[in-house]
């Protein structure tokens, strides 16, 4: 089902191949980052995008800062691992916010100064022979990190998958999809895993304003996957939920706090209290990498304001007049008495509080 | 506060002056409309738009259905009126689930007969004479029809305005204001009130997917009349009634069932089960026209759906894949338990059961 939409091509010489997300669905683009600049921008312009996409994307990032330091005057590994850690630290500028992003370059970094410590008790290697197995051991724990969000998907998928019935109508808000990971997605891979096991369900996504990550995005991965999608502005999802047609709603998570509360995309906390409203269950899949249990609740995360042109233009045509002020989120908070369950690649959370969060971390 | 967007210009062989929404909010221009097939043209593609405008807008049509008949070789007043039933009868046609549209229609042509039977028992009157006497008369009822239009919209205002505290927050969805209608509007009108009567407030106002009436329409209102407006995507209304932010909500309503359950704008429900989460008052200010007396409850109105390309373009350009299905419905419908009141122009109807709503059109 996965479209290698993004993947690392060759060896420590190689780059990382990466689907435009800005081009879909109109065209189906691919970019070969080949530097740090590249990739820096393709992070920045939402070229790709989803939190653990970007975090596979940084991995790989700190390989082609490698080529960059291989291709300088450097012959220790000691100068060579400090300019590399000053790309990374350039790369992680890019998107402050995006936790994978800096978590995965601490990663490969950490990984990169255990190989130094190792190979310096053993002083019998060569720097030239030392700075390529740095590298191949660089590459290695790039690679390590987007085949465990991919495994990572496909545990979502499979706790998740019974959830939908045959013949049920599911609900979904942006995307949560092989877009936004580096596998089959959290959302996505439960509706991916149930196509798989046979089972026949059709997918309504929210086209997700203001930037249409739903009818861009997620229209296009479940129709390349043969998944019968309605898409539908958000405004309408309220009357399918009264008119009995929506039987589930899962949803991807952005953060989630101690006590379960859940910040995704805005308009997720519209859908929750609608979906309490007809009794319908509310599902959130998010790996456990999401919580964050530094935060007791949702009124602790803090939630991104984007530009108001998001809201006022669409593809440079005013929709608004110019001197109207504009709202916009990009977050929202559902509360976890709202969340039917959370399915993670560990099982499934149900009626998710502090105490089953804790255990199911520990 | 009126901006003039509907406007008969001159006597009987005048034209009707129209504000051309389609345009707004990046030009106000106006088109005049001299004869029925531009003002069928304009209805059609929603240069005029909003149930009570596009009523009064008819009225003014079969004024110029007479000055279309008056250049024909017409010497009988029963050949006259023949000729611009036909043009009424094809104007009806331009959007034939607009109700006001027949109504005022009818209601002109009905006028008008009544003219011609009272000359006909007065054996006097040349031919000639009589037409002219006719066209003032249909004139004279068509600038009737937007003159009431335009005192309920006044009335509503005044019933209304008290609801708007000072420095609160409202919220309102789509556009019932000045445009949709030959006044001040509908939910728009309570604001204009309060605001004349010096009430400090601000409002918040949905975009409106997937037509954008409120980015469009409402927000250029608003920032005319100098009332502070925020735009929003639909999407975010829940959240800010989360935060508090939201005192009362005030939409209009395309019609209105008699128990009081309420069609409006899609998107529209999905605030009212928000408003009643939040312990937040949701008002309907809406003409007694719209009730529809023959329908008891909300489930049998009928409920139009546009085309998906409403959903899927965006002034041409793609924004979801082209084969992929979308649901485009126009409304919803909210239920009257959800109403904390309808504002009509005779007064409040709180908790709006068909009791009370009977009672108050008796």
């Amino acid at each position: 089902m996965k479209a290698n939409t993004l993947e690392w091509i060759g060896g420590v010489d190689g780059c990382l191949r990466l689907l435009d997300q800005r081009k879909l669905p109109g065209e189906e683009v691919y970019i070969e980052c080949e530097s740090t600049g590249q990739l820096y921008e393709a992070i920045l312009t939402l070229a790709v995008r989803g939190a653990p996409a970007i975090g596979a994307a940084a991995g790989f990032g700190v390989v082609l800062a490698c080529r960059e330091a291989a291709a300088e005057d450097i012959t220790t590994v000691e100068e060579f691992i400090t300019f590399v850690g000053n790309k990374a630290r350039y790369l992680e500028s890019s998107r402050p916010t995006a936790v994978n992003l800096s978590w995965a370059l601490q990663r490969v970094l950490k990984r990169a100064e255990e190989f130094i410590a190792e190979i310096s008790l053993d002083s019998k290697g060569h720097s030239k022979d030392s700075i390529y197995a740095l590298r191949e051991t660089i590459l290695d724990e790039a690679r390590q990190i987007a085949d465990e969000d991919a495994r990572m998907c496909e545990a979502i998928g499979m706790y998740g998958c019974d959830l939908i019935k045959p013949c049920c109508a599911v609900l979904t808000h942006c995307n949560a999809g092989s877009l936004a990971t580096a596998g089959e997605g959290t959302a996505l891979a439960v509706m991916y895993e149930a196509k798989k096991r046979g089972t026949d369900f059709k997918v309504y996504v929210d086209e997700t304003r203001p930037l249409l990550q739903g009818a861009r995005l997620t229209a296009w991965e479940l129709n390349r996957a043969g998944i019968e999608a309605v898409l539908l502005c958000d405004n309408a999802a309220g009357m399918l939920m009264k008119q009995g047609r929506v039987d589930l709603i899962i949803t991807g998570a952005d953060r989630i706090a101690a006590n379960g509360d859940t910040a995704n995309k805005v308009g997720t906390y519209s859908l929750s209290v609608l979906a309490a409203r007809h009794g319908i269950p509310f599902y959130i899949a998010a790996p456990t990498s999401t919580f964050d249990m530094k935060i007791d609740s949702g009124q602790q995360i803090p939630i991104e304001q984007r530009d108001q042109s998001e809201v006022k233009e669409f593809e440079g045509v005013k929709t608004a007049p110019s001197d109207v002020a504009a709202y916009n989120p990009a977050f929202d908070v559902t509360n976890a008495r709202d969340i039917t369950a959370i399915i993670t690649e560990k099982g499934l959370i149900e009626k998710p509080d502090k105490e089953k969060i804790a255990a199911l971390l520990k």
